[in-house]
């Protein structure tokens, strides 16, 4: 083997040690609903150096970073092969982001990129981002990857640097080593982000839940989560989109909402983590918050339990952004454990571990809000007076 | 002496330790660019309690602060008789800026300010504020200072509190304590933020890197690093700007950026720090990057390496805004240490430490913004298969 300058040889050994750390559920986390963990599952420190330094000392004598990474955060989830493997979001200090693939045989520690950085195929109109994969096995025996890829508004007048258009693209694979890129998803909506693809066959169709928008920030007047079919993924077509859970004054989902995975299928219907979005002094607050639908029909809204499940907490507050958690990997084992991989504030991606049970008791009996504090303190205020009396008792 | 409170007392040995604190690389930050510190070199604690207090327990029998400090931030710098000097932007609890003077032997740690707070010549249209003065040791012989001055906007309809209209003021001085003020900077842009006075005559003129932009916060349509030639400094005025270097879509400046410090002077071209902006969930990022200008012509841009140089990590992420970096100082000593002063979040002052043979080295050899995804990745994967290539032989 090649010699190694000194600094290499003492990074590779600091990473080592973070590959190799273990990780344990957060003691300072405790309601029940699912466990924190200590240490995110992967950061900018969990990317391989050889996706950012040049090893070789002949060509980087003074052995500086020459592609530096800013964030790994949203990741796709998938089991294969009886282990985990995500999907996840890297940012390089160019700002532009790509995917790595990363694998851990429990899910919750150990985590490591394999391969190289993924270099998808493109289509005839070349992405300028890609971002955020939902990863999903169909029934149709394939396993796809929806993302958002953006490109900048061709309508921009000249000075306007940024604005820029959002679309999902498509690509699949048998074995998240080889990607067949597929037409980008067309809907009826001037842009889309946060495309997911239902797991089963609807009506002998394919089922995609939407986020129609007016622009590329703004959800202008629509908005909501969508559900649409597809009779074919080449290309993915939706003619028409219904608004299965809207976007609603004074929630946690005010401003925007999106689908995150793909649902998880339970006996009590399909469970959705989704993003909820409102503004504050500090920008956007993103949270995950859940909902169910019906299992022959997905686009069925059940319930809606108030409030958000999941938001950024401890030193997961601040990043890039601030009190940012978003999710679009989740992964049900055989044995009812849920893991939700969720990131915080654009910077790191965390685990969150907890079982259908956990999540069927949470979307059926936490109460649905009532919209105005009266009624939510009077929810409140009954919930008091039924332990006053079990205690009393 | 006279008899001091009790509570100055314990105040003074408590900012004595502070002043005396030794400083030491942050062992978390290892990419080889450049070091950072365990400490900030400057924080609102830094500042005299002559300053703030009035000693006199006579006059303030309670030991209350009189004139608090909120934050010292954006420094000038420049070696003057061997040591580090800053000109540190002050700002009171009354969000008006000044400027301080700190000195420290070694640039690193144990900064104290100097004399009393400045007290600038005004021109005939008084500041409302000043702020981010850039220190320039002229081959004419004088040191300048160009900093942001800032007043109401006069066209501002009335219940309009907040528009402002930003210029360049100017002074110079030879000694740092005493300060001649000049005519502003004049220039055809409607206004100017981050003006750097050129070290050294271009064709027997005074060279200025400028910063057009048609609002006070806005750039509009204009906007990027610009550059023009004056043939006097009283007044200093620009009748032409060029764009050296322009903002652009998905990059680390895509909506705005601003030279930093005054380019420092290296064998292979004159090497600029300058901040980049986006906008994201959470306001606006600011990062520091470099480029590289001909020596002969600074205007002429040499060559551009991807992404930040730079950007808020650890506990510099937040402060009275969140993950912002800015320099407007840096310091390059005899044997070849460059100290860079950057400022997080509108609040502290920090110092990485590189050398001139470090920035040369980033700035030739890192690879350019190819500005899309998939020649991102395609430029990753190549240096990874180098290294795969490279660590097999």
């Amino acid at each position: 083997m090649n010699k190694l300058h000194p600094a290499t040889t003492r990074r590779l050994a600091a990473q080592a040690a973070l590959l190799d750390r273990p990780n344990a559920p957060d003691p300072r986390w405790d309601n029940g609903w699912f466990e924190r963990f200590v240490h995110p599952v992967l950061t900018k420190d969990h990317v391989p150096l050889s996706w950012r330094y040049d090893l070789n000392p002949a060509t980087n004598p003074l052995a500086m970073e020459r592609l530096g990474v800013n964030a790994v955060f949203n990741s796709g989830a998938i089991e294969l092969d009886g282990a985990v493997h995500l999907v996840a979001r890297v940012e390089g200090n160019d700002r532009k982001s790509f995917f790595g693939l990363a694998r851990s045989e429990n899910g919750i520690d150990r985590f490591r990129f394999v391969g190289g950085p993924i270099v998808l195929p493109e289509t005839a109109d070349p992405d300028i981002n890609v971002y955020d994969m939902r990863l999903v096995r169909h029934e149709d025996g394939w396993i796809y990857g929806l993302f958002c890829t953006e490109r900048k508004d061709p309508s921009a007048p000249p000075g306007d640097t940024s604005s820029a258009t959002a679309q999902c693209g498509v690509v699949r694979t048998r074995d998240l080593a080889t990607w067949e890129r597929l037409p980008d998803f067309r809907s009826p909506s001037p842009q889309q982000r946060n495309v997911v693809l239902h797991p089963e066959f609807i009506h002998g169709q394919y089922g995609f839940y939407t986020r129609p928008q007016d622009g590329f920030i703004d959800t202008g007047k629509g908005g909501g989560i969508g559900w649409g079919l597809s009779a074919s993924m080449k290309p993915a077509e939706v003619k028409e989109e219904t608004i299965i859970h809207p976007r609603a004054y004074h929630t946690v989902y005010e401003v925007k909402n999106g689908q995150g995975p793909a649902p998880v299928k339970t006996p009590a219907g399909w469970l959705h983590l989704a993003h909820g979005v409102r503004a504050c002094a500090s920008g956007l607050r993103y949270v995950l918050y859940v909902f169910l639908t019906d299992l022959a029909d997905p686009s069925k809204l059940l319930r809606v339990p108030s409030g958000f499940f999941l938001a950024a907490d401890f030193q997961e507050r601040v990043g890039d952004l601030v009190n940012v958690a978003f999710c679009n990997g989740v992964v049900a084992r055989a044995d009812g454990t849920v893991l939700i991989y969720y990131a915080s504030c654009d910077t790191t991606l965390h685990v969150a571990r907890t079982s259908l049970d956990q999540l069927v008791d949470y979307a059926l009996n936490t109460p649905e809000d009532p919209l105005r504090t009266g009624l939510c303190a009077a929810q409140r205020h009954s919930l008091w007076q039924r332990n006053e009396a079990f205690a009393g008792a």
